[in-house]
């Protein structure tokens, strides 16, 4: 990008407008970000379907989409199936690339699992691309775990990538087929390197998706929680903030080929996060513990990322508060716990 | 590595004294550098097991091992079977885990298979010796591939890894797996980035493996061969000297969970080396011309390789001079060629 060009930002309305009767496929539509981002779509006017395998110890909730049937077109299948993508990419104008394996530990124990969905089912959906729909705008979420165990912080886009389990392993090979694909065949990809997520209809039956999920259960059953270490500091994407970006990278023609870091307001401890938590709960204990020994191997210590590349580029900013992203999950679940568990 | 202690190198005798007696399994072993490391290694009296597809397109030519019958214990079958893996690990003292599909273009047609060998067949290989042989050794002939376009040259190991084709993406993953299990698992691997490789029992069938041995063939059937692009610089290691370097990180303790160029004497355009090479011949014509556009693409320029770090850790270097190579390898073709073409 040159110095003397100040990029065009897309605001609120022009997005709206860049998505209006438009075709977009989500793979992971039932999950949590992708649930989010297809009624934020729906709600701009695009004809919008999802893919999901509903996969029990994944993210797929058909929950997720309540209140959107007939609206949205929902349709439950594996991305690992090679020969359903040609249908699914068809005439799409867009493709949001979700679906995706993201228990860091299920990884170590079933790495063939992990690097079938988050490897190989990724150049099969890129396959599809290249031969059915080569004019699809692809966004690709990627995850900050690819980076391992920060030199320095906070982590811009530059740092070494240096994966600690299969899972960082074969996100990076996921993301670099996005790139190269974008290189070589012309499928035009963006992606987005995604921190600890959080809000609405995120899991909060296990640690599969992120810890926190299992905190604020923990908290809803008046149960105590574990943080484990205590001390690591990790920034949070509100849930909103992280489909703001995926909507604007889909839409800006010069983000195509681009790795952007997502991140959050200003970082805080775990210790610090669970407080937070119990303050706005009202109530609430919890037990800070050392690592178990199998975790630590794979933990990446203190995290958070630079997000200016994604400003500068895009116009992205975190816009929700930490304490309003908490707020506003915890009130999602005191409502809808009963889906969730 | 501490600065004060000067690391102990193995010599020649030290390394046959090593090996002498000790169970070696080499994946793709019926291949250009796994069978000459195969002959290597019986010569010193270790129990040599080989195991190879023999797909027509890799590198696996029975000849390679002639003369060692009832020596060298043959297994033909697929590093993809996963189900064989735990017998052919069991018991033994070290892996050479060369088996791999080595084609950029293969690699861009059909994608899945380069995956599933480079990739998916590193994992079920790792979970084998996690299993069934926990005290096994493993090397890992890894690439310069992974680097992609050079920043600079020559190329240190710290220089970011930037793959542009599915090959180099696949070939990382399946590195990155390999340090992982050290780290996580305690598998101890090392980690060899080999540059082009030349000799003996290397490919002249067509470029598949390297495009020196088109060269070698055309040149001995009076043919003329083509040179595409020719100012790129590259650097080449005589095979002798690769498997050098093979069994030092074997034998090496200290060497495992590390990652090593290997490099050859000083580079030349490839230009000049079909220039040397129609010299030693006494005969030939080439014709340079511009790459093809589908090559073009992922072709990553000039490289070569910054290779002091395995001289300092474990004493080798290039022994072989870069003529002395040529020669070597067309005198072998002059007697042998009629079972590589």
């Amino acid at each position: 990008m040159k110095a003397e060009t100040k990029p065009q930002h897309l605001d609120e309305r022009q997005l709206a407008r860049a998505y209006r009767g438009r075709r977009a496929l989500i793979t992971g539509g039932l999950g949590f970000i992708g649930s989010n981002l297809a009624r934020r779509l729906a709600s701009y006017g695009a004809r919008v379907t999802v893919v999901d395998s509903l996969i029990p110890e994944y993210g797929g909730n058909l929950r997720n989409l309540a209140g959107l049937e007939g609206v949205i077109q929902v349709n439950i299948s594996d991305v690992r199936d090679r020969h359903s993508l040609p249908v699914f990419v068809r005439g799409q104008d867009y493709l949001f690339n979700l679906a995706g394996q993201t228990s860091h530990m299920d990884s170590m124990v079933d790495p063939e699992t992990d690097l079938e969905i988050n490897a190989r089912a990724q150049l099969s959906i890129l396959e599809a691309c290249r031969r059915h729909a080569p004019e699809i705008r692809v966004v690709f979420a990627s995850t900050r775990q690819l980076y391992g165990r920060p030199d320095h912080l906070p982590v811009g886009e530059d740092h070494p990538l240096r994966p600690v389990d299969v899972n960082g392993i074969n996100k990076l090979a996921g993301e670099q087929y996005h790139l190269l694909y974008h290189q070589v065949h012309g499928v035009r990809s963006t992606v987005l390197r995604l921190t600890n997520t959080i809000g609405p209809r995120m899991r909060i039956k296990d640690a599969r998706q992120t810890f926190v999920g299992v905190w604020i259960r923990a908290l809803l059953e008046d149960r105590s929680f574990e943080v484990w270490g205590g001390e690591q500091l990790r920034d949070f994407t509100y849930v909103d903030d992280c489909v703001h970006a995926l909507l604007l990278a889909g839409a800006t023609e010069a983000a195509a080929g681009e790795v952007f870091n997502l991140g959050g307001p200003p970082p805080v401890t775990l210790k610090e996060l669970a407080e937070i938590l119990v303050e706005i709960n009202g109530r609430g204990t919890f037990q800070v513990r050392a690592f178990p020994a199998d975790r630590k191997k794979i933990d990446i210590g203190g995290f958070y990322a630079d997000w200016s590349r994604i400003e500068q580029a895009l116009g992205w900013r975190p816009r929700t508060g930490l304490r309003a992203a908490l707020r506003r999950t915890l009130a999602f679940y005191r409502r809808e716990r009963g889906h969730y568990v």
